[in-house]
């Protein structure tokens, strides 16, 4: 049995709202339905609204219905039932179903919480400040760490990255914020337009995940008038800045913690004024460390103070970078699933929505990321996070499919038809406004570079990108990928831009005609999507917003193929079809278009 | 690529836990895994356990791991990871997957809330109590009623029912507790074990979901002395008994609203001390009504007086009537999902778990049920209700497949692949000891009845009794049905039992039967769920515990069939195969079974 082409958009194309009333649109294949209703679920109950014939879209009818918003939580549930000779046919986020779908998969409408538009118009640049640029010179970093800390381990731009087991987080490059403000005009020519640091608040490690003081910008990388400096030209070329939070937990030299017992810290003081910022095993020195690393204790937000101190009070961590000078356009949210109560993440729902508030309290329009190296869907309901680094969502999925590898670095092997289901599975459960404010990576400071997992494969990095730049969410690229650079696990994925590559890259142009595209069509940053083909190895889909589309398509085979698409689908009256990727290829409008695809490639077709 | 067979159960065969630790069993085919993981997630990060190989079962291998139960929440997720030949295999609550499952799919385990262990050993019977039994004279009871209320309407028994648009809620027939009494001897013959009474206490219509009084029984129905009584004579069979909880709404003529404004009620009255009971627009008399309908003004549980008079307070109506002399067994809350703060369902979940712990309060072992209409997975998680009645995931599934109708009477087709599908999802994404406590049903007072929707046909509903009586869950039969009692949309489903049908009846051996059988066979009641054998028209499962296993065959399809049972996968060593339906056939046990079945039949096995 064939099912009837039934689509929802939840752009603008389809979906209209406001506290009061939301209406939406639907697109169907021409055919006499019996009845068509949204459903809906006004205080968990069931209500079949009749839509109404309202027009057409190319071969495709349109119907329309308003209704209330849920008034009892902030998120509203829908999806759409179709009766026709004697079946069922119900359209939800993944698609259409022959029964009532499961309630993960309606359509879901966060009313009272929208994440930031900007967010979605940007392409991301990550920069782990020891290893992206050096304003000084070798001897100048040596001489300030060997003042700052003799136990540092200063190594010259370039060398290789020692091993943990071996140099550990103690090796410094000397990368710093005066290095980044050297390379701006570098970005902006790049033309990524927002910048999300790694932690650059005081820490002894490199990585700076553990720190000593939230107020300060580490001596090593700069002041914080430098910070204050940086961000004012950051701001100058209309980029944003997004920075690391790493507040689940502190370092052991924090002077809360104080593991050296120089001050008036948790550690070995029972009476410290600090021991609840921190979960102590009664009057023992045994506290709960992350992951059980002791170099990392844990910070308790049953403690009023932490709270206080971290985004409770006017003056606290939260707020202060949002406000002037600064003015940091957001937070990504170190292991912030892992942050709660005691020795663990208990009521930590609760804390992710009060950085949310915090946040938000200072500047409506920031940027609120978690980090979670796995499944988010709670977290993205619209109430705590605007975006999540969406490992689960795209970095694991774009990896097993195109690397063979998941996320631990385990061998697994998934065809195109278990990579879409997924994307949609993973996308599809969080409203529609947060799934363009994922942030997609293909790695990041803690996964090997991918250009490695594909040992350098040119076709599949193309194809990667093509992922990265035209699926749903905001793309990131980590510092030094556009000009290949290589990197295993951490701490091999953190080495030094290669700057003297630059002129002899063969990624660079290519990075940049990818950004280039991303940034001119706003279907790719606000669209929906519609997937129109997919087999083992053949993807396409379209990005659809409003009268224009993107259309994506990806063979992943060593062998040439032909693809259909169903272009009727889209509804859309095309009098152009534009090739972006440089190919000269005439392509004709039609209802069914046969594409010829070579190995291992991707297309790009612009529809006007 | 044939996914290699992996199973788990969550019986006492695959899962032990205490606070402190789980242990888990896993079922595989005999196969060189290069690594076998159970994944947990420890305050939401994944944590890779390896299991070890303890042992065989039949061809199977046994693997084992143990690990802390989750500390930050009571639901402890779990799924396993399987590596061989580059592949993964992940078995999750549905079966087995090529990647990491989503997290509704993972296998639950709530340690901290178990429900009562009874209940999945009943047999429930649902009563509404004025068309069960009367105990007095057709002149008796119209003499009764004239004298308590004029606008009543008797009918004699066994009259038809009365549209609602005719003489609606106020037509009675005179079923009462003395009645039900006279009728114990018949439901133990029948073999129920436990009774679900429609609302008894005082209220002007027939179906009684507008209480005037929660303290009182409706003097129609006997005394709050007889009830007593009849409680324990109930017990004295030992049966269960479950009440309805109407605590969404109230009367009109409830005192605190009195719509007759002849007390000090809130209707009319801004300055009543009842008036924050409801939801008043202002000063005026527009209030909300349940479903918007003005007769059943909705309670606002915002309100402290009402909480403390439902559920919070020691003489609250949830504990009155688990204490003595009543000892009521467990409550059923009417529509709780939409029950909350102001004019909706807000905070719906703090209020259910309060009505949990009220009655726990009271006695830890009574039931907790929900109605619910559509997906109640939300409430189901451990915390708030102990099972739900099942309509999601049992009487819909059902309908859909068997008589080929949805819930609202649209039609719908189905095949068994769906079906199954549909049943496992519902299942599986709650804890397993929830789902053996969910309340089947094929039909109640808020259905037409299944009987009906498939014209009387008795091979469908042997089928559906067969998967009343055998899937997983408590099964519970709507009044009559055991005899044939046929009934269309409400109020035509509310028809007087037929008592004097009884000796003709060609049902009741039917139902007789089914009922012993679920009462003899554990694994019907405890048992994990493996399926065997799916196609369009055709099932095959098994309910497993311990060594002990039945085996259900259905063949819906208008054909007779065979199909193939992979009885390997059982693990078990089997000595015997008894045929419990009465047929005689003789089967010799093998790893794969070869079934003839009949059109539109169903076997059952019992394992020995």
């Amino acid at each position: 049995m064939n099912l009837p082409f039934i689509f929802h958009s939840q752009t603008i194309d389809g979906l209209a709202f406001n506290d009061e009333q939301v209406t939406v649109r639907l697109k169907t294949e021409t055919l006499d339905f019996d009845s068509v209703y949204v459903r809906i679920e006004p205080d968990n109950e069931e209500y079949l609204v009749d839509m109404a014939q309202v027009g057409t879209a190319g071969e495709l009818l349109l119907w329309e219905a308003s209704f209330r918003p849920n008034q009892d939580r902030d998120v509203t549930h829908y999806v759409f039932k179709l009766l026709k000779d004697g079946q069922q046919y119900w359209l939800d986020a993944r698609g259409v179903q022959k029964r009532i779908p499961p309630k993960e998969f309606h359509f879901k409408l966060n009313v009272e919480h929208q994440p930031p538009s900007w967010v979605q118009e940007q392409v991301f640049y990550q920069i782990f400040p020891d290893r992206f640029s050096a304003s000084k010179s070798e001897s100048d970093i040596r001489h300030a760490y060997a003042q700052y800390d003799s136990a540092s381990i200063v190594k010259a731009w370039g060398d290789a990255v020692g091993s943990h087991q071996n140099t550990g987080a103690r090796e410094f490059f000397g990368g710093d914020l005066k290095g980044v403000e050297q390379k701006l005009d570098y970005l902006e020519q790049l033309g990524v337009t927002a910048l999300y640091f790694n932690p650059i608040f005081s820490s002894p490690s490199n990585h700076k995940y553990d720190t000593t003081d939230y107020f300060t910008v580490d001596p090593m990388f700069g002041t914080n008038d430098q910070f204050a400096e940086l961000c004012e030209k950051i701001r100058g070329k209309n980029m944003k800045i997004v920075l690391d939070a790493v507040f689940n937990h502190t370092s052991v030299h924090h002077p809360w913690f104080d593991i050296h017992q120089k001050g008036e810290g948790a550690y070995g003081n029972p009476q410290s004024k600090f021991r609840d910022y921190y979960f102590f095993e009664g009057e023992t020195n045994h506290y709960i460390g992350w992951k059980g690393i002791g170099n990392l204790p844990v910070l308790n937000f049953e403690n009023e103070q932490v709270r206080d101190y971290i985004y409770q009070s006017e003056d606290s961590v939260i707020k202060y970078w949002l406000k002037p000078p600064y003015l940091v356009d957001g937070w990504r949210f170190d292991v912030i699933h892992m942050l709660g109560e005691g020795d663990g993440a208990k009521n930590n729902a609760h804390y992710v929505a009060a950085f949310r508030n915090a946040t938000k309290s200072v500047n409506p329009n920031a940027y609120v990321l978690g980090e979670h190296f796995f499944e988010a869907t709670q977290w993205l309901q619209g109430d705590q996070e605007d975006g999540a680094m969406n490992y689960y969502g795209f970095a694991h999925p774009v990896r097993a499919f195109i690397a063979r590898q998941d996320i631990v670095y385990d061998p697994i092997n998934i065809d195109g038809l278990e990579f879409k289901a997924w994307l949609d599975e993973a996308r599809v459960k969080i409203p529609f406004s947060n799934q363009l404010s994922q942030l997609n990576q293909l790695d990041s400071h803690d996964t090997a570079r991918f250009i490695t997992l594909v040992d350098g494969d040119k076709r599949k990095m193309n194809i990667a990108l093509a992922m990265l730049m035209t699926y749903v969410g905001t793309p990131c690229i980590y510092y030094g990928s556009e000009v290949g650079l290589e990197g295993g696990l951490d701490p091999d994925n953190r080495r030094c831009f290669p700057w003297n590559e630059i002129e002899s890259s063969q990624w660079l142009s290519l990075y940049q005609q990818w950004i280039k595209i991303r940034k001119q069509c706003k279907p790719l940053q606000s669209g929906c999507i519609q997937w129109l083909h997919c087999t083992n190895n053949q993807l396409a889909y379209a990005r659809v917003l409003g009268r224009e589309a993107v259309v994506v398509m990806i063979n992943l085979s060593g062998n040439e193929c032909s693809i259909d698409l169903p272009m009727w689908q889209l509804g859309l009256e095309v009098s152009q079809v534009v090739s972006l990727l440089g190919d000269t290829e005439q392509v004709d409008y039609k209802g069914h278009i046969s594409v010829n695809m070579s190995a291992q490639s991707c297309k790009l077709w612009r529809l006007k």
